[in-house]
């Protein structure tokens, strides 16, 4: 192939997609035509991507003929859709739904991780992983070659656009809402009462509160969210037999998810030395002098490419045991970014 | 004692000493005398406490003469040096200050886990447990008699009360900086930026943030507050060998702490039994219904006695592993009730 690759960016006009045209106009060298594609509801709709002004076209059969690799970002049902389609007209997806992600003929790719599952994609689909697990799984990975992952205990707090832009409005709506009134939050019931109804995608008020709900209901009482954390982490690293417990809970927090790490190894472990692994990590950043105020923490990690790495520490009654916080943007590596790095690893191939 | 003890109120004007004079309100046959006692900086101040207006007094020796109980909630150095003068001017002391809590001549006190600890106190001193660790430890213990625990893995969401009225106030400044503005959140340092300087107690800014500290830097970067939820619970408990890993952090909410619980047990657990051993312990109330909507949150929890417990499930990949979602009013049963319950079962001892 002499010419550059034709991309196309599914869902352009969503919270992650406008991370997507941002992410692309950094990128020059990689991509011939960029088609940005969305419902009839966004179709017309004008978006700089690349220092050109692009319109957005409504997502037909037809505006996928001569695409070389499609980026999704859409509801699971559109992407189980959809992506067949873009499939039979030659492209290869990559998509950053939930819809084919644990399906054994997917690749569920980490660049960091595992890019060489790249090359073995019967469907011709390649699998972006949930953003809270990408968050914690670079991080997770390295330190596992070193040391043998045995058990993840997770605990998350989740931003609104973890759950759309209408996630991020919401959140905003509701703190105009709370903000001015010093009572507020001190006694039962208020901050439902200013609220009021308008919850958007949450099943309660996240203004001054925590949610410890993400996703849907799954066996056993737990959430969908917290299934996905323990199912791709295991297919990611290739550990059938991987013990994961998580509690994904959202907080009000516009952008960044954070996630509490709980890790048990095959091996004792020291945190310097684990330090020493997650300086040399690609795709983390270590962050880790509590006494000088440094912390990962959504409202610096928000914007940037790595997952923010630090409170590493050995667990005080279990040598094999280590507990570090990570925090990553759940709009960059949580989504555009990941499938960003695996469509340019797409286009390597079709260039070569 | 024919006539009714009475009770000092030591740090009466601050977060935790406000909800004490609510909560003296309501339990009217306990206590003769009330004194409320404060630093310089708050005397002279009237506190509407149980229908009579009380005039704050000056924290002095003399002040301290015929209390036959006084709860103290004042900063740990405060209590180390007035506890022992207020138990030499004959009183007990009930403290809710860290000064004490480890000391083995200090019992600390749950009243629905260990009351017949209260009846061994060698230095006159009984200890208020911190407040993350009381929400979660009232669901703990029973789960403990039933099935023997081995292991906890805590997460927090910690309130901003927990760190004072200032942190409170801290908060709601930094709320109503940050309201308004959509775009905040979404852009790195953009938050510090509108936050500006005034951090109050916190090393980060709070609004749109989750910081991942409390309290000071112990060894191997354990924060102070992460140690006191191992070894308070060890404590409690009385489990010299249970191992703790805790990560404390803040979250923007105004009142009522959370725990993510990871705990791991002797013997084989199943969820339906664990939600009735809770239904069945006192200070507990069970909220556990998803696809209700029904799980513990601050916004619910704030203002009510119990521990709210909830999003109970055993481990998929660990029989005996219990994980669950528990919130608690961190200035009620996290400070001031738990110390008050205390007093109270000392005012029976004296009054029998």
């Amino acid at each position: 192939m002499a010419r550059l690759p034709t991309l196309a960016v599914v869902g352009a006009t969503g919270a992650v997609g406008t991370v997507m045209c941002e992410l692309l106009t950094g990128r020059r060298n990689v991509w011939g035509e960029i088609r940005l594609l969305a419902s009839e509801r966004s179709a017309g709709r004008k978006v700089r991507c690349r220092g050109e002004e692009l319109t957005v076209q409504v997502l037909t059969e037809e505006a996928l003929d001569g695409v070389d690799v499609a980026m999704f970002d859409v509801p699971d049902e559109v992407a189980a859709h959809w992506a067949p389609i873009a499939v039979s007209r030659g492209a290869i997806v990559v998509d950053n739904s939930g819809a084919f992600r644990m399906d054994p003929d997917v690749p569920l790719v980490v660049p960091e991780i595992n890019p060489e599952q790249l090359r073995n994609r019967p469907r011709g689909i390649v699998a972006n992983a949930n953003c809270t697990t990408l968050a914690m799984i670079v991080a997770v990975a390295p330190l596992h070659r070193e040391y043998g992952l045995r058990e993840l205990v997770l605990a998350s707090y989740q931003a609104a656009s973890g759950a759309g832009q209408i996630g991020a409005d919401t959140l905003h709506d509701q703190l105009a809402k709370a903000a001015g009134d010093r009572l507020l939050g001190s006694r039962t019931g208020d901050v439902r009462q200013a609220v009021g109804d308008d919850l958007g995608p949450f099943p309660a008020p996240l203004a001054l509160n925590v949610v410890p709900w993400a996703g849907s209901l799954a066996d056993g009482g737990w959430s969908s969210e917290e299934m996905k954390m323990r199912n791709e982490s295991r297919k990611i690293l290739g550990l059938r037999d991987l013990k994961v417990s998580a509690t994904c809970v959202r907080v009000p927090v516009v952008t960044g998810h954070s996630v509490a790490v709980h890790a048990v190894f095959a091996t004792e472990i020291d945190a310097e030395g684990a330090r020493g692994v997650l300086r040399n990590a690609p795709g983390v950043i270590v962050v880790d002098d509590p006494a000088a105020g440094e912390f990962p923490m959504p409202i610096d990690a928000v914007g940037t490419d790595p997952s923010w790495v630090g409170r590493i520490r050995r667990a005080v009654d279990d040598p094999r045991a280590l507990d570090f916080f990570v925090t990553g943007d759940n709009l960059r590596k949580g989504a555009a970014l990941n499938t960003a790095q695996i469509a340019e690893l797409l286009a390597k191939t079709l260039t070569a």
